[in-house]
């Protein structure tokens, strides 16, 4: 294994994709393989933490909705320590480092620390929602543009989107985080001009076992996300790429490009 | 090599990534393994193309900005026909399937077919050109959302993007295939409304051994662009989080936050 680009005292922010360990790139594979020790968010999945070697230490400084288990500046101040330490780090963020990441906070640390650090990107939340539901993200003059945004704000804080900027017809929206702020996402995109009929998908546990598709209209957003836990991701597309979906694996799906309609339903995961 | 998700006469639109064979994804690298015949962009790298097992026929349908060496529907015709003979078809996208890859009209062409098609993620241009860079795409409070464009127009048509949505102060906008529309990309964003002096990120083959990257201005974009060659991957990263980029590996770069001003340079590519 050759280490040349990951020196003692030095440290990769590491994409670890959706969750699925073979969506992880052969780089982070080989980087965690290498670290002395590895700081992980609640949200690398299971089989990829699964990949880190005996011998490395494991931290879990991991965030999710309503429970923030250590502060950013914490995860800071724990990242350039190890390095300083002369320690190989890998930070293990879910999905890619430069999206809705934090990155720009631990990188800062480090500069500030004179700690080398370099980023290895991961698939977002976007492309494997995407990948799961059989969908391109645009499409060819309906679909010109991607725009990803999150949805989850602070406590007690109202969301605060551009929304007449996101209800433009031709963009695919992809709301990270979008369960809990579904109701407020289709009233708002509504208001400021989205038909209610804009075909959605909301993809929950993406490229994990428990991955589901939920297809149907922006109008019944808030009907669709209703009976997702709040701890398994989700992710909303909103826009008419999420019209053209591959047909389900058991074969219960729709065939053909006319058959594609918006019902509402549960399809099962892909196997 | 469990083939269970690959049976013969079905197809994968893989995801190659930037270019760097270490960042396919290694369900990519499994599945390029496994096929029987590779049906590749020009885009993708040489080195993801020296994983292509020797037993695999491979098929280049190469477009590039210019030189469309098949059309799209003969591409479509290709992997069912190839398909239908009950070979096991990878069709090798560079970046991600699901961003400006004309995925949708792939997988529609298997699906008339009844030839089943499944889509492996890639990491997107803006993913690596991030990571190359060492910058987050979003930034908390400052860059809440990222959009991304293509600047691919037909020939003899102008430009025509929503300029007013797009010079939104908080949008991170990544243009892919910018090189050739910097000027019109500078002037009308400009003109519909965003500052002169916001950063941007020039990152030119992203993850390769040629890999650039060059900070500046939107004021300078043209300039910055002006001596890349029109096969270079290119793509344009432009909004405040252009600004907080790595030192340089070289130790000329500047370090910390204070100093990450906006100088016009070439940064050497990363070792």
């Amino acid at each position: 294994m050759p280490l040349d680009d990951f020196p003692a005292g030095s440290v990769w922010l590491v994409g670890a994709g959706p969750g699925d360990p073979d969506l992880l790139t052969r780089k982070a594979a080989r980087l965690i393989a290498a670290a002395d020790v590895i700081f992980y968010d609640a949200l690398v999945g299971e089989g990829v933490l699964d990949l880190i070697p005996a011998t490395a230490e494991r931290v879990s400084v991991g965030k999710r909705s309503g429970r923030h288990s250590k502060d950013q500046g914490t995860i800071d101040a724990l990242i350039v320590a190890a390095a300083l330490a002369g320690r190989r780090v890998v930070r293990l963020k879910g999905g890619d480092p430069a999206i809705f990441g934090r990155t720009a906070e631990e990188t800062a640390a480090c500069d500030a620390a004179d700690v080398p650090v370099r980023i290895c990107p991961g698939i977002t939340a976007a492309s494997a929602a995407a990948a799961a539901a059989g969908v391109s993200l645009t499409l060819r003059g309906l679909a010109r543009r991607l725009t990803l945004v999150t949805a989850h704000a602070q406590a007690g804080v109202p969301l605060d989107l551009d929304w007449p900027t996101l209800a433009a017809p031709e963009a695919t929206l992809a709301i990270y985080m979008g369960r809990a702020a579904a109701a407020t996402v289709t009233q708002q995109l509504i208001a400021a001009g989205r038909h209610p009929d804009t075909p959605v998908l909301v993809v929950v546990n993406a490229s994990l076992p428990a991955e589901r598709i939920i297809r149907g209209r922006l109008s019944a957003l808030a009907f669709l996300t209703d009976a997702i836990s709040s701890t398994d991701p989700t992710i909303l597309i909103v826009g008419e790429a999420a019209r053209f979906t591959l047909p389900s694996r058991d074969g219960s799906g729709s065939k053909g490009a006319e058959d594609r309609s918006w019902p509402t339903e549960l399809c099962p995961a892909r196997p």
